[in-house]
């Protein structure tokens, strides 16, 4: 789909659903309220559905959308540039983190190059979908094009449908692209209206002088540029990634057709705020996955509302974090289609 | 074993693996400490083998130790006690939460019954360890004389070496039993030094007043028996119970064997304390699953030196917390069996 009928299809929550999961949550047992987050979580996935019980959020699909950035140019990442494309072959191979978390899981990995810097190898099971080897400079002209962030965001609403149409009952955020933290913390403070320093966090680590060049990298992209948050197209063009907003197209594709997209950290925070700027609705198909230790994945998840499940201080991106919450999103499902209510087990009320 | 042989077979976590874990830990593709709290809990589990890596959890199991307590008479509870032998019967037909979780994360559960009040039927499944109909009310007497506390703990033990033996590579802590989170609040109370009025909370759900009473009655069995942390059969016998003092045993059974055993809510953890109290290194054996809304358990864990892996308000018991937890501890542990070096798969460091 397009994006303006992807956009076009999403729908709010259904509340009938919503409130026969709130009414058999009651009846089921335990004590009332005594399963904490997950009973709301529930009470969302049914609402997203349609349905009490919604379907149990298996098998499930991790996406890894790998991009680069010109704005690596400016000193923001201790990581050579060439690490995007080494990592894309390490998912491939199955090596990195979130491979082995989703063979625990039981998910699958697509890996989609959809801005990576350099031509990669194809009969490797990769994704090529590349629409510009890297963004530009942010510090110097827009990172893209409209229409290139326009097919960026069509790359993810795409693989979002092909995996829905292959199976998948619940999808996952990846992420892969030195340097990619820059234009997530520059979204962020765009989309919630934030100070810079408060979305930029350390990455994959750096030390505190890189940090502070770090912001005042972000604040001379967004004063070149002032993008406006009502037009998140322009946004993803003037200061985004091409990942990022792919990850924007995929969680939009997922709402669409009302699956559940459990986000990562803060790179699919960044996109899942994007994609809440087309369209508000989206918002019910998202399950928070964890709390990153990146500070603008906690802004962009309190601008959405959203409550992380884990918060462990991961800070890896790749979907680590969407993978690891994978089982408990599972978990919180699985109560409305198996747990015994008082009635049918014989037992005592308080 | 008995229980003294068991606590003299405990031995301290191995520096060398440990060690070993740390520096695999630091060359795998990943920036360093980017998957948090899950390094250094692969580091504990690496230590507690002796080997790194450790073995994955896999298979795990869980067991649901069920008990009655005297104290239920002091109006403690809103529920009637008929209700642990009703969810009994819930778990061994596998419509209790603990249940549908377990089955989500591929554990075995196991019911023992080592307290329940009322007889409960034969050929159900259910382990029969029944070492009294349900404890004494502690505000008039000791719930438990010294032999029936050691008796349950040695269930606790034979239950842990049974579930290894057959094959189990990880324990998860499970409970039930109407008007448990008093006793655990008065032992937790006693092991930590902390008054009854921080460690008691609502449990299943209790108002105001009953909630005031809880805490007064919990303080009257304190200053009726003056238990001495330095005597934990003694403290269990006074203000335990018997799923307590079987968790007790259970947890020292898992750390004699070397077996990571994930500890669940208020219940478990109480029984923790008790076990660190027999067997200060029994605590390298130890995982917490997850904070509990029973503020009780918070202060437990922070004296055994545990964080907690998950934090979704949930207070359950039955071992949900546990079985929640088991497959980020899967990942935890997977990661050092799986995840490529970055030589190995040709990344550059920065």
């Amino acid at each position: 789909m397009t994006l303006e009928t992807t956009v076009a299809t999403i729908r709010p929550a259904d509340e009938p659903a919503m409130a026969a999961a709130r009414e058999l949550q009651a009846r089921l047992t335990k004590p009332a309220g005594s399963l904490g987050d997950l009973e709301p979580l529930s009470v969302r996935l049914a609402g997203l559905a349609g349905a009490c019980p919604p379907p149990l959020p298996e098998p499930a699909a991790v996406a890894v959308f790998a991009g680069d950035h010109g704005v690596h140019a400016q000193g923001v990442s201790p990581w050579p540039q060439e690490v995007t494309a080494q990592m894309v072959a390490n998912f491939l191979a199955g090596g990195a983190v979130v491979n082995a978390f989703a063979r625990q899981a039981g998910a699958s990995v697509t890996v989609v190059d959809v801005g990576v810097a350099t031509p990669l190898p194809d009969g490797t099971g990769l994704i090529g979908a590349n629409v510009r080897r890297g963004t530009r400079d942010m510090t110097v002209e827009p990172a893209l094009t409209r229409d290139e962030a326009r097919a960026a965001v069509e790359v993810g609403v795409q693989i979002a449908e092909q995996l829905i149409s292959d199976g998948a009952k619940c999808l996952l955020t990846g992420d892969m692209g030195i340097a990619n933290t820059t234009p997530a913390a520059a979204l962020i403070a765009v989309f919630t209206g934030s100070p810079a320093a408060v979305t930029t966090g350390r990455g994959t680590g750096i030390d505190d002088a890189t940090h502070a060049h770090k912001i005042a990298v972000i604040e001379a992209a967004l004063a070149l540029h002032s993008p406006a948050a009502d037009d998140p197209l322009g946004v993803l063009a003037a200061v985004g990634g091409l990942e990022h907003a792919a990850l924007a197209g995929f969680i939009l594709g997922a709402a669409a057709h009302r699956v559940p997209v459990i986000v990562d950290g803060v790179i699919a925070a960044s996109g899942a705020l994007a994609a809440a700027a087309f369209a508000p609705d989206a918002i019910a198909a998202m399950v928070a996955g964890h709390r990153s230790a990146e500070p603008g994945a906690t802004v962009a998840l309190a601008h959405l509302g959203l409550t992380p499940l884990l918060d462990l201080g991961m800070r890896l991106g790749e979907g680590s974090g969407a993978v690891l919450a994978l089982p408990v999103v599972a978990a919180a499902v699985r109560v409305l289609h198996e747990v015994a209510t008082f009635d049918s087990a014989g037992v005592s009320e308080k």
